[in-house]
């Protein structure tokens, strides 16, 4: 039996990355920073996503995702369920998995966990945006909708607004809004946590930051509440009235083209014709790499929307696989000890074929 | 910590898939001929592949190939990268993966090797044909081409033509065709082998399957070589001179709509005006299913190519999945044993991250 020919993977469980530290803001921001520059330097293969639907109604899809990281020789693929009816089953809705090979001979390198990496990547962007869009000394963050990207998005806030000292949340029912409280306090021991009482105005008046993280669909967001200077990250679907965005100064999107066609508040604006090509200040990469100017003034408000690309999603899987590869976490695994007809034991595992 | 949410999925290594009796044609073979049925019925979801190129000119590649099998309620996706210039520094062209999710919850339940998977799909492909298409009593088999194809070609022709007696191998070099003659010796203990001194000729003479499993883009097949009466199973690229086809009384494909578009022998014609719609006789499912003939005299000389279908990959990979697991093999691993936020130890794994 060759050992030229074993191909050996590592696979890491979602336990594994928390433990080695994956759950990293900042890790995942510089990844998410990086990539964009690599994308808009033509270094990244972006095909387009595949979606196989099961049911019209419930919108239960599963989503393949593949990207190629060039620089980083790496191609990867994001295999994403999401699955609305199952939060009624008290269950989560997105779960993912994602598979690395490398480009020089193609094998496979790594299998991951992926709703970790996939929910970080959502409060990932919103963050990187806000570092350069968020008032520099933001002190309140309100939420509307308090599940785990809301929860992903106030850590990745954090880690680009130290400054944040109060957070409120609103949320359907006044014991997910404690829920919320508790859990986010255990981790973030230096901010102070107000519960709104299923008021969304309370959570979101006086924010520096705000950020919509709910599946309603419904303009929950009045643009009477949004105070100016203020920044907005838009993560839900239509959850935000059309004045929201009318009265911002500056709207920036990950990437605007996507962004219209799909459904979101943007994209419903676009149809309606009540948004123009020309109202979009920027992408995300226009403002990270300075090509576009960022924040101007004290008074702006500026409203961010993400629609999720999956190369930077792949980028973040990426970090962490090599994170916690290097701190020894997971297990790796045979993919094949040798060619197939090279094993010793073929002849007799063939003839087992049938019992 | 709640078990409600932990999510387990099952990993099988190409070992633990050959000693737990998945090396077995007739096995796939049924499961290619149900989901041929399933399609025709309606009951497959197949989206367009997703193709990420690396390198035109040596053609490196990852192909990314979903498909959903409505009625065993599985989405799965193949993750396949071809990788030409491996061969020379003695490693295999094609690696692949498999992912497998329910489409109850949309949660993944297997990851497994999937070479094997998909090596033994182009044999059992070519031997559904065989079954329908072959001399009943087809008593020699002639290879140009000695790889884990045609190797795979034998295993499954066998299965469908018991009455196989003699192979006969060509390849590059003679020791390329020693080498196949004897690991197929140990598997076929019934058979005998001769090789043919790396004459094309010898190998397909008096051949009743004759099979060209080779890389080589020249006609090495002559269309005089072919006996009256015989099954060809081409499973290359242009290896075989049009007239090979010409002379053929009925041809038939996997999925003619996607040969034409390819680069094979037949696609070749097609592009060039010497093959028309009207000269295929049948797809395979077809033939399967009856509503088509097969063979229906003993001289008939007939061609068959398969460019592949990816999901007929899936329903084999699941078909293996299911059997190994049945008998013990593989390892169960943890994706998460809940969700992000309900670990006891979150607080103190996010602190961990800069460290």
């Amino acid at each position: 039996m060759s050992a030229l020919h074993a191909i050996k993977l590592r696979y890491l469980s979602q336990e594994d990355l928390l433990s080695t530290g994956c759950l990293d803001p900042i890790m995942a921001i510089e990844a998410a920073d990086s990539v964009l520059r690599a994308y808009q330097g033509g270094r990244i293969m972006f095909p387009e996503k595949i979606v196989q639907i099961f049911d019209e109604s419930t919108q239960e899809r599963i989503n393949c995702l593949p990207a190629t990281l060039l620089d980083e020789k790496i191609c990867g693929v994001k295999w994403v369920s999401v699955f609305p009816p199952n939060v009624a089953e008290g269950l989560q809705n997105l779960t993912a998995v994602f598979v690395l090979s490398e480009i020089e001979h193609g094998f496979p390198v790594a299998v991951l966990e992926g709703t970790l990496c996939s929910n970080l990547r959502v409060g990932v962007m919103g963050a990187l945006a806000a570092k350069h869009l968020a008032p520099k000394d933001s002190r309140v963050i309100g939420f509307i909708g308090s599940g785990e990207q809301a929860k992903m998005h106030l850590l990745s806030m954090r880690a680009v607004r130290p400054s944040l000292e109060l957070c409120r949340v609103s949320a359907k029912t006044e014991a997910e809004e404690e829920q919320f409280a508790e859990e986010m306090a255990l981790l973030c021991p230096d901010m102070q946590f107000e519960v709104a009482g299923c008021r969304s105005e309370v959570a979101i008046k006086d924010a520096d930051i705000l950020v919509t993280a709910t599946s309603a669909q419904a303009p929950l967001l009045k643009a009477d509440w949004v105070k100016p200077g203020s920044f907005y990250s838009h993560i839900g679907g239509w959850e935000d009235e059309f004045e929201v965005a009318k009265r911002s100064d500056k709207i920036v999107c990950d990437d605007w083209e996507t962004v219209k066609h799909r459904t979101q508040t943007l994209s419903r604006m676009y149809k309606a014709g009540e948004l123009k090509d020309s109202d979009i200040h920027a992408d995300l990469v226009d403002i990270v790499t300075g090509a576009k100017p960022g924040r101007e003034s004290d008074e702006e408000r500026i409203y961010f929307n993400a629609v999720g690309l999956a190369y930077v999603d792949v980028a973040i899987a990426l970090a962490m696989f090599r994170r916690a590869s290097e701190r020894g976490a997971g297990i790796e695994l045979d993919l094949q000890k040798s060619m197939i007809f090279e094993h010793p034991q073929i002849a007799e595992w063939y003839g087992n074929a049938g019992s």
